[in-house]
């Protein structure tokens, strides 16, 4: 592996995905991507008493899915990296606890799923993991109590504001062989536009994904028309305007290969306000129907950037703008042999 | 690079901490170490309106210096890695939107002192940074009032509760040469004991630095006495006995070579209960003493066990038990060539 330019890692190994899993609530598995996942709950507490705990059970049966389809037992990992949305991560600590692999936990908000999988990918390639795991989760009901009122008050909430994905990711990232290869990653860096709205994370994640995008073309000489489709994490309705806004004032038309997960994983007709959010947004839609597609054939390189706005309430009380954060991967169908960059 | 065994990554490249920096409180300047800090505040507010901004001065107080030592511009580091003790690690985030380096946030309580400063060897080494920032911090009052009550409440506390170190603490990672070099580093798993008091951190680690200790010992191969000082990160009064008794079990006897940073920070007559914590308590008493004591030669190599309690007031809310973790990290004088492992 090496650096190029500033931010971005170029995986000149073989490393790849060896097997991904998702778990996802009852509004993901309704929305139009509910056939690509792999374990759907019907109910909101997945079987459990507390929103936390059924958060918990989400990342557990995610990890344990995706261990099962790489027919790997979790004594044979070597690294176990993971971040969510909860106060001290504590998800991926109480699922940590239950995994005997030695274990790195990771905060990006929003943009975790991208993070931990190019650190595992960093870690594999360096010589310190065979086999690294990587998750990520979030929760609706667990978020809008942390971060801004409990469901039950039933608060009223403006068209910016954007609904937090129920579900999990995990991924197995690996060396010699696998079907869908990671072949770059580009490390954002904490952006602040100056928002200070906790009601349009959109808007406030947008420069972040911007700027790492722009960093992304620019350290590998490479333009939109490389990748098959580029898709943020949860811009959604707002954000996703202003990204190729931004992208287009710096030279960069993104419009023709242009997605965001957060639009993709609900329904028009769900009421999720701008769209979709949270750490599993752009967890499940990669790793449940990004995969899949690069599997069919229906794109052969992605560039998937994660999106994390840097959301404290006691920062907001404290009049304080909401700093983003955006990392990158490039991911590849491995049976692709793809002749330019990255 | 390499793993060695399960849990320990092997620096043979030349991996060196080519300067830090440390700033701290005033509990903490009138300590027994209050002469090895770079800046001492005479108040708790370090001048600022609130103690979140207190903290946050900290940490980029002890960044500039770090940098300044080093001779290096901020532009000229290739990524920084930070995390701290604040609800989605709010100082780090908001310390790295001042920053143009990439950033990656990783959370582990107060084992994130040695979990960044291992993951930024492991990113130097793998080539994809040549120079990497780490900071941590902590404040007595940010602490206080997330995870308890306010300090202006005056709610008493037992014996076995520990006092958050106030401090930040900086180091500069790269290659080729400087005095410090980083041999090897051992990830914990993460271990919980059950124990259930947020007012007894000491106890709830123990059994996750124990763990890491005796993992280090068996994948390198070493004992006690290849050590001149085994440190752990904030065991304090009731932990560090704990530790000593697991590791005796085990078959190992620290007793000759350990101590622990809560115990160094503050003297016996200060009134800290059981002794020092934090994310800073290890990052303080590292970059500011032993990295000093390596220079004179009072140390050879050390091996310093950060410790974290994963602690989660929501999860306690819920009557689950705490988590804990601790990384490793091995540090030796760079002058001195050894012949023994590690």
């Amino acid at each position: 592996m090496k650096r190029v330019g500033k931010q971005t890692w170029v995986f000149d190994e073989d490393i790849y995905i060896k097997a991904a899993a998702t778990a996802v609530g009852p509004f993901e598995a309704d929305g139009p991507l509910g056939g690509y996942f792999d374990i759907c709950h019907r109910d909101l507490y997945c079987g459990e008493e507390t929103w936390e705990l059924a958060e918990r059970r989400l990342m557990s049966e995610a990890v344990a899915c995706c261990l099962q389809k790489a027919g790997v037992s979790a004594r044979d990992v070597d690294l176990f990296l993971a971040g969510d949305l909860l106060n001290q991560n504590a998800t991926s600590n109480y699922v940590a606890r239950e995994l005997p692999m030695p274990f790195l936990c990771l905060f990006g908000a929003c943009s975790t799923s991208m993070q931990t999988l190019a650190a595992a990918a960093a870690f594999v390639a360096g010589g310190l993991a065979d086999t690294a795991l990587v998750a990520t989760s979030s929760h609706n009901a667990t978020a809008e109590r942390q971060f801004r009122y409990p469901t039950e008050l039933g608060v009223q909430k403006p068209k910016t504001a954007t609904f937090t994905v129920t579900g999990a990711g995990a991924a197995l990232v690996g060396r010699t062989s696998g079907r869908w290869r990671i072949r770059a990653a580009t490390i954002g860096k904490v952006i602040d536009a100056g928002l200070t709205n906790p009601l349009d994370m959109g808007a406030a994640m947008a420069p972040a994904a911007a700027d790492t995008i722009e960093r992304h073309f620019r350290d590998l000489g490479t333009s939109p028309t490389d990748y098959d489709l580029i898709v943020t994490g949860d811009l959604s309705r707002i954000g996703s305007v202003i990204v190729r806004e931004l992208l287009a004032e710096s030279g960069f038309d993104i419009s023709d290969v242009y997605n965001d997960c957060g639009l993709m994983i609900y329904r028009p007709d769900q009421k999720v306000f701008a769209g979709g959010s949270g750490c599993a947004c752009s967890a499940v839609v990669t790793y449940g129907y990004l995969l899949h597609e690069l599997d069919r054939g229906t794109f052969r390189r992605l560039l998937i950037v994660a999106t994390g706005a840097l959301l404290s309430q006691t920062m907001v009380q404290q009049k304080q703008s909401i700093p983003a954060v955006a990392h990158g991967v490039v991911l590849e169908a491995a049976e692709w042999e793809s002749d330019s960059p990255p």
